[in-house]
């Protein structure tokens, strides 16, 4: 069994080639989970380090990720995992590869990554703009731990600090607009970029708290764009719940940069349970 | 070289399992394509038909797609292809498989998919409001050949009317709002199911078309999720281009049924030509 050993980004997603070619080996940092399985958008982030690895080594120029769809099987515990990479084609602009995570030989996640260069070109066209928030010092750190004693390591090493109006729920008071917003930033200082992007886009806690509902929200399916790289400093994020009906959630979350500039953008399918009841309040019509 | 027998939607979509078990043949229908290249949520539509049949096959009573998310290689042209589909994981409340289309031996689109049941349940939130549109006489037939002269063959198969306050692009005069908002039906009246739900989430043009933009945007990436099984009658329809920058956009698409009640979600990650200068108008903050 692994312990926490709470590693830096880099070190709690690094992934080491096999001699034999056949793929990569990676040990799963009990200090990304949530209880005992970690996060989905840090696996989506090791998924990617092993493709843009496995690319360059195919002589891809093709750093970034800019598109990553996850599909989650079976959640996989902290410890020891093999990801295999499939460069399915190398192009000019973009290049599409696969990369698939098992762990006890049982196939627990796999990702369709389009790699390519992101640029700093200004936007042309941004109906995304960064939200308002308070400064980050008025808004209020997540505790490592859930209301019910569970472990959220993943906030020892992501310190992620919401806009109180938004965290009523910790109160037990949902507001009922199935939005959270906030910053996240490393524990450590370590700075975004395009790779760890991917893990801001799942760091937030499920927007279905700010509706009232409780408990694990697990992920079916998780889309990643990584629109720039970002400026140094904490990201401001927005997770939104969009529509919960028979049994399952999509939510939206956006990333922007220290310069108010988007850098990612994720979409994902997952179950919820609800309470009995409508949820604590409605939004209104937008 | 196939002709085009501009069949219904079953017929174009249909995929027959070869004798030796191992994928499906398809005669992709020019019927459905833009150009020589058939639609992308046509290709997802047809990968799904081949996804739900395989699992069936396999034992696994989950006739739906949930959501698929779509990575396009190469695009193929009308005629033959060959689909093959991995049942990945068969579970109690989801499946997940991929199908890949192949043309010439030549990989051109995979798909990962997660199939389930959906359900008639009510929606217990829901933060997308059907849009406000002018009743389906009022809106604006879509032509079958582009202002330079493409055909687009899909246009004659499902009939798309566009609110004209959002089609000001095709006399010339962009709105600048980035989106576009209408009705679409299968020509023939095929009532929606949720596997054409699929192609309605890709059958609207670019939404860049609004803000002064010409010409193809490919698509790298398309995720959609179904939500539920279409009511009889037209789809309503929104597409909105949200940022674009450094020669990509992402799109959403959002289609509701004729009871108001939302049916699909897609966003997709494409690339996109911009003209010098900025944007026909810049929509206001939101």
């Amino acid at each position: 069994m692994a312990v926490s050993h709470n590693g830096s980004f880099a070190e709690a997603t690094a992934v080491n080639r096999r001699a034999d070619g056949s793929g990569y080996d990676i040990d799963l940092d009990p200090g990304w989970a949530i209880g005992d399985k970690p996060n989905g958008g840090y696996l989506t982030a090791t998924l990617a380090r092993a493709a843009v690895l496995e690319a360059a080594r195919a002589g891809v120029d093709h750093p970034h990720p800019l598109a990553v769809s996850t599909t989650f099987l079976r959640a996989p515990d902290a410890g020891p995992a093999a990801v295999e990479v499939t460069v399915l084609r190398a192009g000019r602009g973009a290049s599409q590869l696969q990369a698939t995570l098992r762990q006890h030989d049982r196939l627990c996640v796999t990702a369709l990554l389009t790699l390519g260069t992101l640029t700093d070109d200004a936007a042309w066209w941004d109906d995304l703009p960064v939200p308002d928030l308070p400064s980050i010092e008025d808004c209020l750190l997540l505790p490592d731990t859930s209301p019910v004693g569970v472990p959220i390591h993943l906030m020892r090493n992501v310190h992620e600090r919401l806009d109180p109006s938004t965290l009523a729920w910790g109160a037990g008071k949902p507001a009922g607009r199935g939005e959270l917003r906030g910053y996240a930033a490393f524990a450590d200082g370590t700075p975004w970029e395009p790779l760890s992007v991917l893990l801001a886009l799942d760091c937030y806690p499920p927007a279905t708290f700010d509706l009232g509902t409780a408990g694990w929200v697990p992920t079916l399916e998780l889309t990643c764009y990584v629109r720039g790289v970002p400026a140094a400093g904490p990201l401001r994020v927005r997770q939104r719940a969009q529509l919960v009906q028979g049994s399952r959630v999509d939510e939206v979350c956006e990333v922007w940069d220290s310069s108010g500039r988007l850098v990612g953008q994720a979409t994902q399918l997952a179950g919820v349970r609800t309470p009995d009841g409508p949820p604590a309040a409605r939004s209104p019509a937008t």
